[in-house]
């Protein structure tokens, strides 16, 4: 083994704990049984070394499944830095086997918000050409900090908010460098989103609460592929399911599937569980908290916690409890309110976060994205990009492949039929 | 009344006959009952009479769904020609109480294919300013036939099978006026191809077949939209569903539903019931129905009955049976295949097609679109158009208000968090 | 052909008639193809034709699953006789076929209430040794009616309204001979109530109204397996369900499966659909259709219509419309309220009844509880008696058979864990 | 706090440890908020003090909802002493809170199968008049150790495998006291089996292996209850499901739910997790997993951990590896087995047990049917008995009223159609 890199002064025991270095391999290697794909796409371009001479700097979650991009990145030829996406999402054992594998890591457990901070200016200290972000922190960053002396070549986001984010800089054609948006991608957003998200977030909600769910009234605010399949999952468990929107087709639809559609000042009385999903700013609030009944639960899977009005529970209990992990406790005019993981997205600091085999969905988009703004740079314009159509496919062709599913292909005649042939 | 217009010499008897005056009424009357969608657009804009001095030439199954379109055209100012999409669906009380109300109809219940044909050409010698259609055959006769001293002024059309005929029109920038597919509006596909398609098929599987249908294994070729909705209530059913797909992100869709996905090749030996629903030609051939078990059904829901090779089956079992309504049984060797509905649309023929409730999306959107033609067709190139998002948004809105479902709305600060407001 | 029996002075046109023998002989076969587990039956038992002498009196619907039923009976050397369970539930060409085939039919098409009563006394005057109904009416007629003279060895009864009435009279030690009542047996309902009358309940929903399910409200009262049968189907299509229950079990059942559960009362307002399944009398009352929107579907599929009080619907209206087949419109103070089928069992009436598959398992269990009364009546009391569970286990066998199913047998080593063994 | 009770020598530190105080405290409330009809029966009894001079030895597994259990028992008279029903259940802060309440606790967190046998010796020791126990271990023992000076009045039994070895035990008339089972009591069976542990299994499965669940194809051995309420569940996550039984009619039912029926032997080859739920020995034997593919899960959420052949394993691959929490690797013949738990309970090892609030039914039959052998010992016969129907129905009742939900009564004319009146 190098001489691990240790960005942050570590102990030498932290570096050659023993424990945390197997834990942190088992782990990598765990994520890796699941992803296949990533691992199909290293074997094929591991020859041509796409990536020698490049820098990418990630700014993701650092759970065992980025490990394992992060090591197909330097696999394929990258130098690699990493921070985290989020402060909390940092485990342990997967930041010291990073470190111990030629990744320059600049994140810690139990990071503050200013460490935070401090370690995203690192990885841009790093000089990275390329930046892989969730959420689009980095990227904001980048583009306040970037210097004329340093020419990002490209970018990749993860996330609807960093989507979001990244929208507004380039309407103020303010875009520095390409971005390719994973999220718009079918094999993400469709997958992802909808059985990633949907899975992970029940999860947290039952390993925070214990909640009985049968019989259960469930409001989601958001229809959107992550409200979609949440619905889908709970509706399994014989939950009733409140939807509201404030997008008429995505609130038609809910209504066809058989859910109820209201607004959320009707719902807020008959919840007993209430889950935001929707991107949006303030989205329970006040005037909706006031009419929940006793004992309610709420909670969010937004990528970030400002979709519940937390401050005004703050405000109106500061007596609050936190009653166990993750379970905060507010009373508030004869009842009880409980906020799950302080509003903060349920399903990573509740759940364990995706699992690896949907985030290898998603990340080899991200990383055929990386590959392909390596070669492609030069022609794109400093805009906003889907996945390019030939990636997604060909994600999906992997992923069948990893499950032996194998379908039919176009005959001539159905070619010709369909004007593809002439 | 006004004296009935007779386009094809019916005798006066057809024209007087009571009792068809009053089943079309009641079903022209029933449909209203269900399309309250298209009721209020017409109060709407009825004062301003929009379409006043136009000519709608109109090719639709003659249904009491599209009876009630048909008379909102009228009622908007339109003058209006109509003939069948399909010489079997012609209903002859609609046929009736359309020409006994000032609409000018082509079509007749026993038409041959020679007087289907007949029937487009007539509705075209109408000189229609705008032609709505339903597959792209009044689209193609119109294109050939054009003639300079008639200009049409813009077209809509309502399937995806339409759409692909015309998208070859356009790719030889043949095109002669600005086609609005509807289709391609959310409103549209997301309802009436899921929804609508999806019950209306089961509907006409069972009552053709009179199957049942908990534990049987249905193969379902194609997973778009209609695809999905048959499979979603066909599961609430208890059948097995095997998915086939040439589309990878589909099918892996499909796997992630729980479905069984593979080749139809591997799926022949194992479906009860086949279903294609894929708007390709060939799908279920010779080579899958000689590996499919003793007894299975085998039905289209796509536009043309192109989908399973009847050819084949008519050729290798010359003395083939129709045993009863819709179902022709096939002796093929020691085993018997029965094709349903001749492997035309088993939802129109076997069925009753889409329920009024949810065509009222579809002609929602062919009603706004005809009127928007009707002003902005001068701003409009000779190509291919989406029905404009205000349309589709404005239609779910209707819908939404049609069931008594109020949504919440943006608030400022969401607007500004959007990056809707500054 | 021997000389078919005419009981009730059909013309000679009737029983020469071409078309209806074709008729008959084609339903009959195309049910006998879904009833493979009556045919392994009767070929199993054939040989020692343990019916030799007897008669067996048939009250059942005249329809293709019970000329499967019928003929099964000759086979196995019975003499049979039937009439009608329902005066409505005729089918013509089933009557001719039977007659032609050595049964004694006393049943017509068009049989008014007067007639059916006098069929039932027709078979009765045949003298049967064993008595199967649906209903328990002729079991009624037969205790009225018995005699010294005629011994009746035994009875076997279908429904749980017959099971009802013949529990009032075994209550009073009036029963004559013992009955086996079929409906207790679970490979009756736990799948013909359930899954058949599931099936048929919708299909006869959507065969009578077309109503468009998605996004319905549905109520229905009563979760036995009957209603859990109706939902399952109806959240596939994707209603929203309210249960009414008078047992705290069922409803309880309801909730944690979840669907919306409360009062008629409650939920009158709210549904656009309302089905009976109760096996009770006055269930939706005046107090509850006043409450009901405009434009509601009332439906009853238990087996007496006495479950929606149509005496006051008929009262209320004098002038209602029967305005398409099966669909009568009540004009009640300012809103319309549509009766189906004149609140007569919806799924025979309405649709087509049970399939032929569903309908062979509980026609096993008759088949079989009548050759198990033949050979055990001496044995057994004037009581009623279940279905005995080396039958009803015999016919779950029978159906994975028909299916092709096989599945795991208990090892030795299992057993003996079980106590089976020593 | 009066001094509590510490029956094995625990360590002053213990006692008198606040963290664990409060975390058993705050555990034995969180679960009473869930438990609300226990609190509703105390109230209702504690007037009476019905169980005053009553010792009841409780053998449970040591968790919060026992907790509420035990509690409630005291608060109704009882002198109440409690050991473990499965060594690796006893949960610390539980067996505290018990112990600082006057409850004597025989267990403790680490306890090994001696102590575990030896604690219930010391129950024993305490000579209740009722035995309480999960499993049928204390009753077993109770038969084996009791003395002519010491009377048992009663007993009940919560699980199905009790319910099998007391029977033996009835069998050859052994029993010495009267045995009211609750497991028969359809607001036990009927939803703590279904919804209870189909809810727990999942979680424990998530918790353990984070597997991603759309699209993988688990095989369930047993569709009782518990297989009934696992398979629906993982249905609404996209799983495929194959089910395995012994018994017809349950694999019947199977079939036309839709699932996928067979052979344990077909199924092995193509399933990713395999769950037991029989209460049979030796499901899942060398044969089956022999012909798994490389990587599958195995786990069992039957009473006893003897329904996976594990022996098998252990001995075929000695160098077995617990590879992270609760996940034991086995190497066999070139590819990977994973055991789940050691193939114990599956959801209370791995997840967190049952919710309180499905708990609740139980253990509301439980104390009701404690309270009955309290007043009726007399009349009962050493028999193993039902709950009786008037307790079952008024658990019901408590829990939808515990729901805020209201049903309909019975108006009189039904009763009187029913039978009920005269």
């Amino acid at each position: 083994m190098n001489k691990p890199f240790n960005p942050h002064n570590c102990s030498e025991d932290w570096l050659s704990n023993d424990f945390l270095q197997k834990k942190g391999e088992f782990a990598y290697n765990w994520a890796s049984r699941s992803m296949t794909i990533i691992e199909k796409i290293v074997k094929k371009n591991i020859k041509n070394q796409p990536l020698t001479g490049l820098k990418v700097g990630l700014c993701l979650h650092i759970t065992k499944e980025t490990s394992v991009l992060a090591m197909a990145l330097n696999k394929l030829g990258a130098e690699t830095s990493i921070c985290s996406a989020n402060p909390l999402s940092v485990q342990k054992e997967i930041a010291f086997h990073l470190a111990n594998n030629n990744i320059k890591v600049f994140a810690k457990p139990d990071e503050t918000v200013d460490q935070y901070h401090e370690f995203m200016h690192r990885v841009l200290n790093e000089n990275p050409d390329i930046i892989t972000d969730d959420g689009g922190e980095l990227h904001s960053l980048a583009h306040d900090k970037a210097t004329k002396s340093h020419k990002f070549i490209g970018g990749t986001e993860e996330t609807t908010s960093g989507f979001h984010r990244l929208k507004i800089i380039e309407s103020k054609s303010q875009l520095k460098y390409p971005v390719i948006v994973v999220n718009n991608a079918l094999t993400k957003h469709l997958f992802d989103n909808r059985y990633g998200t949907g899975q992970s977030t029940v999860d947290g909600l039952l390993r925070i609460t214990g909640i009985f769910l049968p019989g259960k009234h469930v409001v989601i605010c958001g229809f959107g592929w992550v409200g979609k399949g949440i619905s889908a999952i709970l509706k399994g468990y014989g939950c009733k399911i409140t939807i509201t929107e404030v997008n008429p087709v995505n609130a038609l639809e809910a209504f066809m599937e058989g859910f109820n559609v209201c607004k959320l000042d009707e719902a807020a009385p008959i919840g007993d569980v209430f889950i935001t999903c929707t991107g949006q700013i303030g989205v329970i609030r006040k005037e909706h908290i006031e009419k929940m009944k006793d004992g309610v639960f709420l909670a969010n899977v937004g990528h970030f916690d400002v979709e519940i009005d937390t401050e005004y529970l703050y405000k109106h209990d500061p007596c609050h409890k936190e009653i166990s992990e993750n379970i905060t406790c507010f009373s508030l005019d004869q009842k009880k309110v409980y906020l799950l993981a302080k509003g903060r997205v349920l399903n990573l600091v509740g759940g364990k976060g995706h699992s690896s085999e949907v985030m290898a969905l998603s990340f080899a988009n991200q990383l055929l994205s990386i590959v392909y703004l390596s070669k492609n740079h030069n022609k794109l314009e400093n805009k906003i990009y889907s996945v390019p159509q030939e990636i997604d496919k060909m994600v999906a062709d992997y992923a069948l492949g990893s499950y032996n599913i194998k379908i039919d292909k176009l005959t001539k005649k159905q070619k010709k039929y369909q004007g593809l042939l002439k």
